[in-house]
């Protein structure tokens, strides 16, 4: 903790933007002093907005001496790349999820942290940094409620762009059940399947919407996950997990009752940044902590991977109108050592 | 159980209606089967409507062999009289609140109904009859959760006519609490004051609303019920026991949440009949159980009296910006022998 | 309602008992004067304790001129013998759910209702009485959320007997929800599925539990019902219903919360009788008012026999691990116009 | 933001060492780099566990040049001394709540303050940052509820030591509703009142427990606070505003609500530190960023001393069993002009 680790990023949309926001006024330990954008208009632009340095080349920038660590914050189909850049530098990164869209680019991601010789890679998925999420982590194993059976879940968005479609529901949204509820449980999943309801009117023909999920884990671990990205009433997260001694709920977020117009009216989130306000900041005081002292502590790119084959098996199921099984790999050697839990 | 009561009913307005609507159509063992009122066509409307007989001389109606029991849902003015009259003739009789508006008349009815040597008399006190608050008393009753400390209630309506006064908070409207707090803490009152709060704008100049009034009982409990006619939002009634142990409250209705429009909503009823919609029936099924059984169960001349002069001693309170001491005159071995509890 | 209804009661077990209770000493217009039972002491001790009358022979029973309507609450295996008798009689009949335990027998009355020419039978399905699930009918039938797209239900036992099995989670339990979502969506079911998840413990070897049965309507609405026999914490039942402008809540019972020992704790019911204690009521009371004018209101014949059928398609799905599609029947005019929605 | 900010801290007790802690391993742009303490083995201890310089002399350590910003974490008694010291060496100083025990001295920081030209001390009201209460107050801003016209408050504790006492309820607890009431409504208290409800067993002689402070504000709103030290159940509070068009509630803490053992559990908070997670790392990250920027945002020495006025007030109030007026100093434009709302 002596000196503030100095940071690079890539990519600076609206994602990192906030995450520059968040380290630069508020974490302890490190600060984005340098950025790149493939596009140099709005790279600059953020630059000068933070008092950071303006880098044009992005692997140059990964690969320079001045830098200490790597934020990958680009579109999704880049972040294989600049991840594997930063690897190959030595650099702990943290990419945003998904570590890359598709498994073969995760897959390629892992080989070279393994060939490398060090995990350095911790892929953006946030819900586990939640304090809601860790207070089910905890008393799931505190052992007080048996063993968990069932999942009741749901992701539910007030409103998607026209541009959002079908697939999109499993792989960029639902990314982060699969995400949290395997860190959840502990275990991987054995088999996925999507069903779809009734579709609502407000869906548009690219669309369909809602779509439920089912993921079964190794154990037998049955899990449903109701997606409606176009449920109008606000943006909801709901984690029910039947356990054999008790139901346990995720919690809703502290906001202020009003008794009002014959009713009693609690807000519901708007978007995410409302659901989750502390999940971000943890993830990265954490990630800044962890790198500092040279481990990685969180999501890594082997839980990158393993949300990639999911998503994809998901998304073949939904296709196929099957039951499509998940083909995990073992867990390298290399990623059981470093684990945590 | 054998012949249902035949029962008497003199009053017939919005009141008197509802209860005969509900005791000849949902509830056991009697039937109203004759009315009077002195607005001579109400009273021959309500009969009609009813299937009941009109007879236009209360008291003759009252005294009439024909009948097995009285019910009276007059003016308030004229409870007394018709009681009075039920008793002389040897009949149980309902009377809905309050006994009487002053303690003197209350004072009248105990007096007759001592001398006629039998307990006769239930006041309708609905309150008690609600499941929520039984619940309460039950858990007090227990012991689990030590000794009750202070309560916080609360009394609130969506609007009241232009004719309801600073007065009428307490006694027709706080009232209730009076009635039921007693009844739940299982003693009497030894102090009442109350204190004005800003008013809202939307009281006009006959009206102090909302106020507070804190009452004290013998053991020492403090009591706080807010009183808040003009509240707007809906008919909502509270009531917090702060035990040595626990905190107990008053359950909400059971109405269907709702999450939409970027809130979890449920609604709050907007009048006593949504509040307390099983109150009355459990009321009046109970009066005809007691009254074939020749008993009075429920709140009894004497609750009523006592009623009156807390209400009495709340009110002078109020006038007078003082704690007023309430003093309650020892319970007649009359009453003693015949209550329940 | 000039005149009581003089019902004779078949099954003098601990439902018809409650039945008569609830009859004799609460509802209106109708009371269990006879009974019968093929235990010939348990009905006469029945008998005695409501002051009935005992007929030995309950056909004799049901087709004595002495009786204006019967309530059949034998074992399931005679309900349909019975219904059948009363229906010979030309007597309105109250059948305890099931109809019958087969979709042959139900079909059986279906046709001598049919023959018989007059709608007479009504089943037992209490929840549609339930104030809370008809709270969510009207807000359906009110348009304000849209169309329902998704249900999620939970129907949760603290225990179960050692001789419940496996079928009896679909054909004892979630016959409940299979009724009672039909009428919530005033439509018929395409397809049931039943998945396992992991098993509790608790379970012994002759039962699957819990239980995950998905119906989908012929509008294709997606319903999933968990069923968790052995849920240890308490009888719960859960109703969610997402729609297209909002997500509608089955409200919870009305229990007192309490603060203490650091929690707030609020009691969740032990059994259906704390769940639905007013449900029985109204089933009954508009039993009676509607035999009394001569109609049925409530789930008759028909609804048995269409949840006869899903339920065993329900159970042919859980046995074969198949998608069971379920092939209703057109109703027929005769129960077309009898329908009152 | 250049250059953090370089802190020193006297009073190494449990409060300051959880500052440290807070300061130099989460929050931007400070770090605590010295201490002093009169317990110089505890102050030496700190000093070695936070990696900071140890300081023998306090004052001059206030004095030094080295420091740049001072935390006040002693004893409450010496609170006045050191941030007077603090003030004379023209340092922005975090002094814990109460800036001083009494009146008097809270006066003497004021006219230091003032002399010094500039305005330099926070107190450490840390209600004010707790998100919950900012909601309310933003609601209340909104217009969109009306006036508040009553609000009814509760702090209860699980327990406290055997030597709080009974003055301290108002002084030390109490204190908090005094200053983040006032704050929520913006303006001045006009009178205290405190009442005594029945005792709990659980309080020995030197302890009225619990309490019920009444205040009143100048524009007549009337508040009630219901202390509970030793409530049992939890460390809980309450703030229900009663305004003209709704009733606005202090949000709950986001706990997982768990069905259980015939209940529905939700945790309640032990501590503070359970019910305040994020209150004291937003309080310290704002004074940093403005001391930093060379302002004063949070509460003042005049906030401080206006506490300190309310809760003498209302100690003399209970100790008379009378309704004490509070003498409430205008504002002087020395900190009206500071004051950012």
């Amino acid at each position: 903790m002596e000196k503030d680790l100095n940071i690079c990023l890539v990519g600076t949309g609206w994602i990192g933007k906030s995450h520059i926001l968040r380290i630069n006024s508020r974490l302890k330990g490190g600060k984005v002093v340098a950025v790149s954008d493939v596009n140099s208009a709005a790279g600059k632009a953020a630059a000068e907005a933070f008092g950071c340095e303006y880098v044009a080349d992005p692997k140059a920038m990964i690969a320079s001496k001045a830098f200490d660590a790597v934020i990958v914050t680009t579109a999704d189909a880049a972040h294989a790349e600049y991840t594997t850049a930063a690897i190959r530098a030595g650099k702990f990164v943290f990419t945003e999820k998904p570590l890359a869209p598709d498994r073969e680019n995760c897959r390629k991601v892992i080989e070279a942290e393994m060939e490398g010789g060090r995990m350095l890679v911790q892929v953006g998925f946030m819900r586990r940094y939640d304090p809601g999420y860790r207070q089910l982590k905890k008393m799931l194993a505190s052992g007080q409620y048996g063993a968990p059976l069932l999942l009741h879940c749901a992701h539910r968005n007030p409103d998607v762009p026209d541009d959002y479609t079908t697939p999109m529901e499993v792989e960029n949204s639902m990314i982060h059940e699969i995400d949290v509820l395997r860190w959840l449980l502990g275990e991987d999943y054995a088999t996925a399947e999507v069903a779809c309801g009734r579709k609502t009117r407000h869906a548009g023909p690219q669309l369909q919407d809602p779509q439920v999920m089912i993921l079964t884990t190794k154990s037998g671990v049955r899990i449903d996950v109701e997606m409606f990205a176009k449920a109008r009433y606000g943006y909801d997260i709901k984690c029910e997990i039947v356990c054999e001694e008790g139901i346990l709920n995720l919690p809703e977020p502290a906001f202020a009752m009003v008794r009002t117009n014959m009713a009693r009216v609690t807000p519901i989130a708007k978007d995410w940044g409302e659901r989750f306000p502390e999940a971000f900041d943890i993830e990265f005081q954490e990630w800044i902590d962890a790198t500092a002292a040279g481990r990685v502590d969180g999501p890594n790119s082997w839980d990158g991977y393993m949300g990639a084959i999911a998503a994809s098996c998901a998304s073949r199921a939904r296709d196929t109108g099957t039951v499509v099984r998940i083909d995990g790999e073992p867990m390298p050697e290399f990623y059981r050592k470093g684990a945590k839990g």
